[in-house]
C-alpha cells in the first residue's frame, strides 16, 4: 500500500500517518520529494482494515499495490489450471465447445439439439432450466423438469451437460442432474450464490458480470475457490458499453488479460456478447485466435421460434458449418476440439 | 411493435411477415415508402413470444413500442405512489432521510449513531447486517446479531430501520426485526431475491444496479410488484462509467426520468455514488433540488475506523451540519423533512 | 512516481530500475516487503520521459503520483479564479446564466431570443454560428453572418455573447464579434484548436468531451493556459454512458470534483446533458445546489421549429419561469444572478 | 420515421401530427391499437428538418428508420470497396499491415524501423509527425521534418507511408510527403478536418473516436465521402469503457458490424486498443480471424526509450515473430499479406 501526501501536508500529518502504520505493527517507508511525500507500507495489508488512511489529514490518495484475490492469482500460482468435468477437462490443449439452446423448451427440442451439436463436434450441451429474464412476464424456464431432460440428453449422447443456477435451491437440484454449474452474468456478485457454488464442489462456469471489471470477476472466483472448490472456468460474454449495434461489447482482450492475471481457464460466449447470429462466427474464430480455452454457442432447432434469444441462435446447419471452419483455427492454437 | 424491412426486401418477404402476424391473431399495418417498408403491429405483443421476427428474411430491425413493465408504469398509473413504512411514509410531501453506518459493527456503534442521526433529523436508521463485499476476505457483516441491534435501536429512538438482504434466508430474518428491506445494487437482477421480497409484503428499497438502465430497474421493480407487493421505493446510487474521480457516477437525471416513467418514489444515495465524503453534501442538495423523495447517507461515529466505506461516511457533526443546510432546499421543494 | 515490482522480481531487476532512476539524476526510495518491493521516485518526473520503466524486467506497474496539469491545478493555485468577460465576471459570488438558441437561424430569431433571455435575467446570449453536426446533411450554421447578428444582439441588449468555434479561422472571425469563445465537446482534444484559443487571449468556455475524464478535461484546459491565457471556464455537459433515457448522462459530481482539483469556474449545461426539455429545470436547480458557477440553457422562440436541438430547448415562457424558480437556489448558494 | 403516440393521446393530437406530416408533402400511415397509436412516415425525411415532432402534444417518441449516412452505406452500395493507396490497395483479398513507431523521433529511428518492418512483411510504414497528446508538456512531434523522413523512408524501402494529420495545415504539408492521411480518434468529429481531408482527395484512414458509436463513425466517413473522396479506410482502435486492465477496450465486433453496414474496408489497431505489448499478438490474430482488412501495429527499435507509447510497442524481433505467426491466419481468411 502506498500513501501519497498532499503537497502542503504538514510534518505532523505525515507523522500521524506513520505512527498509525507503526501502531499496527507495520513499517512505513518515507520518500520525501520537493513536491510530495510518499509513504510506502509493505506487509500484511489486512492489519490496516478499519484504518481509513485516505481520510487522514494531509493524505491525497492511497494506492493499493497487491490484488485482493490470492488463490486464483497467477502471481502465486503460475501454472495454468486444468478443470476436470465429466468425461473431459477444460484448459490447456483442449478447445471446449459448449452448445445448445438458451432455454430448454421441451424434451424434444433438447434431445434433437443434443444429437445435432454432438454430431458437429461439441463436447458439452448447454441449456437453461432457470432463466433470469429482465421482465417477469417473459418465459422463466422449465426448472427441475428441464434438468431431467438434460440428464437424459447426457445419457443418450455422452455429452457433458451444463445448466445455469440462480439460487441455492437450484444448485441442489442441478447437482443431481448435470456435470457443471453455470453462474450467470447477473449473479456474478450474488455472493451467497457464489459461496453455495463453492460448497457444492461441482465444476463452475463463472460468467463475467455485465459491467464487472476483470478484478471484480477474479474476486468473484475467489469467493468460490476460498470455499475449497478450485474447479472454476471463467466465461467472457460481453460487457455493457454505450455501443448499441451489438447487445453487449465482447471484451476480447479479457482472454489475454485473464491469461496474464490468473491460472483459471477462460472461454468466450459470442452469442450473448453480440445478440446477432451473423456475428457469432467471426467472433468465435477471433476468440480461438486470441487464445480462449473454449466457446459457448447458442444453437436451436428453429431459432425463429425460440422462446429466448432466438435472434442470436445458430441453426444446426450453421453450427456444423462453423465447427468445420473452426478446426484449422483450433489447430493453429495448439488445441484439440474433441475429447 | 414495428418491423422495418430492408430496402431490398422482396414482396414475398413482406408477405411472410404479415402472414405470421395474422396467424397470431394480430393485424399488421403496412407503410410502403420509396426506400423502405414498415409494418406496424398493434395489440397484445405477448402473442408474438417465440416468433423472432427480427431474423425473418428481409427484416432490418424490430422496434418495441411499449415498455414491458406495466404495474410500475406511470402511463397506466398516473398518480404518484405513497409508500407507508413504520411510522411514516415515503413519497410526495416528505423528504425521507435514511442515515447510519455502512456496516453494523457493534451494538455501541449502532446505538450511538442512531441517537445522533435522530437528533439531526433523520427518520430512518440504515445499517448493513449482511454485507456484499467484492472480496471474500473483507468484513461480511454481523448477520442476525446486527438485525437485533437494529430492532433495539428502533425501540430506543423511534427511528424506522432498514437493512439490506442478500438471500431468502436474510429476508426471513430481517422481516422479524426491521421496517424495510433493501435490495442492493449487486442484487438488482437477482430475480429469485426480488420474487421473495415481493412475497414478503414488506416495504422494499430497490437500489439501481451498477450498470442497470432505467428500464431494467423498473422491470426489476415489476418483479416485486407482480408478486402483489406495491410498497417499493427506488434508490439511485450511481452507475458505472469510465470516470474514476468518483467511485460511481451519480445519474442525477434518473430522478426526473423516474418521475416521468413511474409512479414510485425515488431517493438518492450520494455516499455510495461518490465514495468521497467531501462530495456528499453538494450532491445531497442537488438531489433534493432535482426532486428526490429522500436521501440515504452514510454516517459513522469515527469514519477513520469504519470497517466498510469509511472514506465516504460523515461524522455526526458533519451530518448535523448537512441536515441544517438541507432544510431550506427541502422547503423549496415543498417537502417536510420530519415525520 | 511509484514503481511496483512483481513478487518474483530478482534483485538484479530491482537494481536495474534504481540504476536507471539514478542515471537520470533522481533518487529512488526502496520499500522492501515480504511480497513485493516498491520503488518511490520523487522529483522532476519529466526527466524520465522516454524511460518506459513499466516494461523493464520485473516491473508490475507504475503509478503516477502527481497530476500532469500544473497551472490549472488547485494544489498549486489554491484561490478560485474569477474570469472577467465583457461587462461581468464568472466565478465566486456570481451565477452566470448563458441562454439562447442552439443554432442561430436568422437575425429575427436571434434578436427576439436575446430580448427574451435578457428580460428573464440571463447575462449571456449563446448561439451557434458554426455547428458541429453528426451528419454532413444536417444544418451547419450561418457562420460569419451569424456572428454579426450576435454582435448586433449584444449592442441592442447589453448581453455578453458567446459562440462556439471549430477552427482557427472561426476563432479569428469570432474574436471580432463576441465576448467569449466556446470550445465544444467534440473538439475538447482538438489540441490545435486549444492552442489557437490560448493564443487568442479571449475568454474561453471549455466544454467537457463526450467521454473525457476530469483529468483529461483539466489537461485540455492546461493547453489553453500554457499559451498564456488564464481566462478559462469549464462546462459540464453530460458524458456518454450506456443509459439511453437521456441523450447524455449529466455528471453532476463533476462540479464538486472540479472545485477540489482546480481553481477554474465550472458551469453546467442541462440542455445538452439531457436532450429533453422536461428535465432541464430539475437539473438546472440541481446544478446550482451542487455549487456550479453558472448555467448554459437552450432557449428558442419556437422549439418545435428549431433547426437544431429543438426537443431540448425551452420556450421563452418556460425559461422565464425557470429563472424565477432558480432565484431562491441562487441565494442559498450565496450567488447573485444579475450583474 | 415512426411516431409513437402516448396511450392517452387525444384524437386531435394525432390529427395535429398527421396534418404536420401532410403539410410537408409526406404521407402518414396510421396503426391504431388498443393501447397506442403509431404513425409511420415514409419518404424524404429531410423535409421534416425543423419539425421537432417529438415535442408535439401527445407524442411519446420518434424512431428513425433509416441511417443518415448514405454514400458509405452498404444498403445502397452493396459491393465492398477497394481503396488504392500508393503501390497497393486495401480491401478484399489483401491483409494490409501498417507498422512503425507511434512518434517519429529522429531520421535514424525511422529509417531503421522502416527497413525492419519491411523485412518482416509490412506494406505500410506508420509514424506520427503531429502528435495529439493529453498533456501540453508531452512530446508533440517533429512536424514537417518528420514528414520529410517519412518520404525518405518510402523512397528507400518502397513502403507506403501514412501520417496522422491534426489540422488543415498538416493536411497540406502531409499531402506532399505521404501516401495516406490518418485522422486520429480525438479528431473523428473534428468536422472541419474531415471536410479538408475530403477535399484533399488523398486516401484517408479514419480512426474510430474514443467513444464513438458505429453510426457516428460512419457519419464521420460520410463527411469525407460527401466531399467527393471515396478513398476511406476505417480503423477500430478500442473504445472507452470502465475496464482499466487495458488502455481501451478493443471492440472486435466492430469488424463484422462494419462489414454488414458499410462497404468500406476496416482495419484494427491492437496497440492503441490495449496499451500493453503482451496483448498485441493475441488481438492481432483475433482481428484477422474476425475478418479485418488489415492491422496497424506499433514497432520501435527500443520500446524502453520511446518518447510516446513505448509500453505498447513491439521490438523488431517481436514484430517479425508476430508476422510469421499471422501468416496462417491470413491464409485462412483468404487474404495475401504482401503486395
Amino acid at each position: 500500500m502506498i500513501i501519497i501526501m498532499k503537497p502542503n501536508a504538514s510534518e505532523e500529518a505525515v507523522k500521524k500517518v506513520t505512527d498509525l502504520i507503526e501502531s499496527k505493527g507495520l513499517t512505513p517507508h518515507l520518500s520525501q520529494g520537493s513536491q510530495v511525500t510518499i509513504v510506502g507500507v509493505v506487509g500484511d495489508k489486512s492489519r490496516l482494515a478499519g484504518s481509513n488512511i485516505e481520510i487522514s489529514e494531509g493524505v491525497d490518495k492511497v494506492v493499493s499495490v497487491t490484488e485482493s484475490y490470492k488463490l486464483v492469482n497467477k502471481k502465486f500460482h503460475p501454472d495454468d489450471s486444468v478443470v476436470p468435468v465429466g468425461n473431459t477437462h477444460i484448459g490447456p490443449g483442449n478447445l471446449t465447445v459448449m452448445a445448445g439452446p438458451c432455454a430448454i423448451e421441451s424434451r424434444e427440442q433438447l434431445m434433437e439439439t443434443a444429437f445435432a451439436v454432438k454430431k458437429a463436434g461439441a463436447t458439452f450441451l448447454r441449456g437453461g432450466a432457470y432463466k433470469p429474464r429482465t421482465s417477469p412476464y417473459s418465459f422463466q424456464g422449465l426448472e427441475e423438469e428441464g434438468l431431467k431432460y438434460m440428464k437424459e440428453a447426457r445419457e443418450a449422447t455422452g455429452l457433458n451437460v451444463i445448466c445455469e443456477v440462480t439460487s441455492a435451491h437450484a444448485i441442489e437440484a442441478a447437482s443431481k442432474y448435470v456435470d457443471m454449474l453455470q453462474i450467470g452474468a447477473r449473479n456474478m456478485q450474488n455472493f451467497e450464490l457464489l459461496k453455495e457454488a463453492g460448497k457444492s464442489g461441482m465444476p463452475v462456469l463463472l460468467k463475467r458480470g455485465l459491467c464487472a471489471t476483470v478484478d471484480e470477476w477474479l474476486n468473484a472466483a475467489e469467493y468460490i475457490i476460498s470455499e475449497g472448490n478450485p474447479h472454476i472456468v471463467l466465461c467472457e460474454r460481453g460487457i455493457r458499453t454505450y455501443e448499441t449495434s451489438t447487445r453487449n461489447t465482447l471484451d476480447i482482450s479479457a482472454v489475454p488479460v485473464i491469461r496474464q492475471k490468473s491460472h483459471l481457464p477462460v472461454i468466450v460466449d459470442p452469442s450473448h456478447a453480440t445478440g446477432v447470429r451473423a456475428y457469432v462466427g467471426p467472433l468465435a474464430k477471433a476468440a480461438v485466435a486470441a487464445g480462449a480455452d473454449g466457446l459457448m454457442i447458442e444453437v436451436h432447432p428453429n431459432p425463429a421460434c425460440a422462446l429466448s434469444d432466438g435472434p442470436q441462435s445458430l441453426t444446426f446447419d450453421a453450427f456444423e458449418k462453423l465447427m468445420d471452419e473452426l478446426k484449422p483455427y483450433c489447430e493453429l492454437s495448439g488445441r484439440r476440439i474433441s475429447f
